[in-house]
């Protein structure tokens, strides 16, 4: 897999790119929304074309657990499944066994673990792993690897990382063994390991570009560690990944992070803040964040954002969200999720609009003198 | 209010025709969504004109106690709030006041109850009622009455329903010397009661037309009674309600009663079943109903009814509705709901065609041959 149409920047490791999948091509940097269960949370297939997404990310896990895979394969993996017709990666599963698993336990050949909603037991091995990621269809596979914890001395880190190596290793002589199964092609991405050690982030990007994988991404973070720490982790590991393949961030970010990262070389995210936050009334605009939930905005009768060209801004007023998060209508998580996944879009879109413009600094630095972060520090 | 382009059947009291509102033409026999509390559950408005919605109904009980008239009034009206151009028909507060209120104090003057969300103490009364309406800016307002509970003695239902008379008088007169707020025209309808008794529903129909509203609504039905007291006391009224004006069905129903309430010369219907229902995961079909959450349906990688043109059949099938269901997923209860306000937007548009086509008798036979009725009382 390339990057195509490649576009870098004089004083920024930022680049714009194509990535051409069966099921369409991909404009980047972007934003993947989160899928999780086969259904990003409250929002259709025209709700995600509507407000710009190119490609959603589904998860392993909740997807092997329910509905499993006898009824994915029978509908005829995900895509079908699910009634989206873009591209789809999925991730390996191995994260959610370490983060959500119930007596999980590990081997070098892989992870054991119980249902969280039946108490079954499952295995995920690298082999496992790939065959359920034919069985999905997704357009982009992850390998399996071994998510290590945050924090993890430097000797754990290393051991953590090694094992990971083993399995990606195996994940790419299976993968490269078998074939796709509903006639679209599917690619798979190697993921960097190493914590918070530049020397071991290295050492997993030159083995990782030593296999040979269709992209790469870079996992372990967004766990826990200091922004700061994130950052120069991404900054040492893009210096080594080909110019020429897509580079995927694992699960962030905020919109500061995404226009960090996006500084330093990357091409792709997925993060579940946007649609999270959007439940719990947290919706993103250029100034920062705002709490729609609050009591001040319940009679200001004006959109969330009036230069806002999503189907919630252009329809309904501050007054109405809070309304109707007051009295629990469920209209009012859709309505926050597409305005939060399109601006997510739309900060992705500006980003790569700049690159092409050869101007990133200078959006950076209009983007944090006008994005108020404290307000954004607002999680849930 | 007239109710225009009327046309009658040869062998039923089945009509159709059209009622003019500033907000738009509505063709009857029509059936109009509830949105409770300023939304139709799960439905945005892009949805609702998707569907077939002509007009929809708001609760004067449930929107004056939260957003609050306050709120209401700031935002220009319930149109305006909730970002729904079409028509919009009120209740008068009553029926929930009864149904929903705690430690209700009735008088001659009206009703005083305590909010189920604050503990605050409100008082509805016939002109508060009117008020009210006139702030919501609905296009069609109910006379504020009292609901007849069930069951009755006949003393105890001539008691309330001369009560009624009482407080519909009232509700007209003050309706009448107050004006609207937002530049477009208000109408009013008086409400019939008289519980089981045949007397007392021709005794109420008279004097509500003598009166002289712009339009007829039967009350104090679907509230437990034999659905063929329903029926016979709906056949009774019809009888006597002016043939040129607008007839309305309070809380009606499952769709044989939608049949049968229009073979009996109905021409409006609300219910919260279609959208209550679908959050359950009970969906409509020609055939009867579906429990979408059933095991069987797992593996059924078919639309709900391949012969339906919504959104939700279009794009989905039973496999992964039974899926979302199972994951509790919110995406869920739009697309179910979207089906079923759909479906009974489709009865209502078949029943107008048949009567167009004089041929109802004949469509009503079919229905009913088709139907199945078992299934249909699954409810909830």
């Amino acid at each position: 897999m390339q990057i195509d149409a490649l576009k870098t920047c004089s004083d920024s490791k930022a680049r714009a790119g194509q990535i051409k999948t069966d099921h369409g091509l991909i404009s980047t940097p972007v934003f993947m929304p989160v899928g999780t269960a086969g259904s990003v949370k409250s929002l259709s297939p025209d709700d995600l074309i509507e407000t710009g997404s190119q490609i959603i990310l589904g998860n392993t896990y909740h997807l092997l657990l329910r509905p499993g895979m006898e009824i994915m394969q029978s509908a005829g993996g995900l895509h079908k499944f699910m009634s989206w017709k873009g591209p789809i990666l999925t991730d390996s599963g191995g994260y959610q066994v370490f983060s959500l698993g119930q007596m999980n336990k590990i081997s070098e050949d892989g992870v054991t673990f119980q249902s969280r909603i039946d108490g079954s037991r499952h295995t995920l091995s690298p082999e496992i792993s790939m065959d359920i990621q034919r069985v999905l269809g997704s357009d982009i596979v992850m390998a399996f690897d071994e998510c290590t914890a945050y924090p993890a001395t430097r000797e754990v880190a290393q051991k953590s990382m090694d094992l990971t190596h083993r399995w990606e290793q195996r994940s790419l002589k299976y993968f490269r063994s078998t074939t796709p199964l509903y006639g679209h092609d599917q690619q798979l991405f190697g993921i960097v390991q190493g914590s918070v050690y530049p020397e071991l982030r290295k050492e997993s990007a030159l083995a990782l570009v030593e296999m040979g994988f269709d992209g790469y991404a870079i996992g372990g973070l967004s766990v826990g560690e200091p922004k700061d720490d994130m950052m120069a982790m991404t900054d040492v590991v893009t210096d080594i990944l080909p110019a020429d393949q897509p580079r995927y961030l694992m699960g962030v970010g905020k919109p500061e992070d995404l226009v960090r990262a996006v500084d330093l070389g990357i091409d792709m995210f997925d993060c579940v803040l946007p649609t999270r936050n959007a439940r719990h009334g947290i919706l993103f605009t250029w100034d920062g964040s705002v709490s729609v939930k609050a009591a001040r905005e319940k009679d200001v009768h004006k959109p969330l954002d009036s230069s806002c060209s999503c189907y919630t801004c252009k329809n309904f007023t501050r007054a109405y969200l809070r309304h109707l998060f007051k009295a629990n209508e469920l209209l009012v998580y859709r309505l926050a999720s597409i305005h939060n996944i399109h601006f997510y879009h739309e900060l992705m879109t500006a980003m790569r609009a700049a690159i092409m413009d050869d101007s990133f600094s200078q959006f950076k630095a209009d983007f944090f003198n006008r994005y108020n972060l404290k307000r954004s520090e607002v999680t849930v």
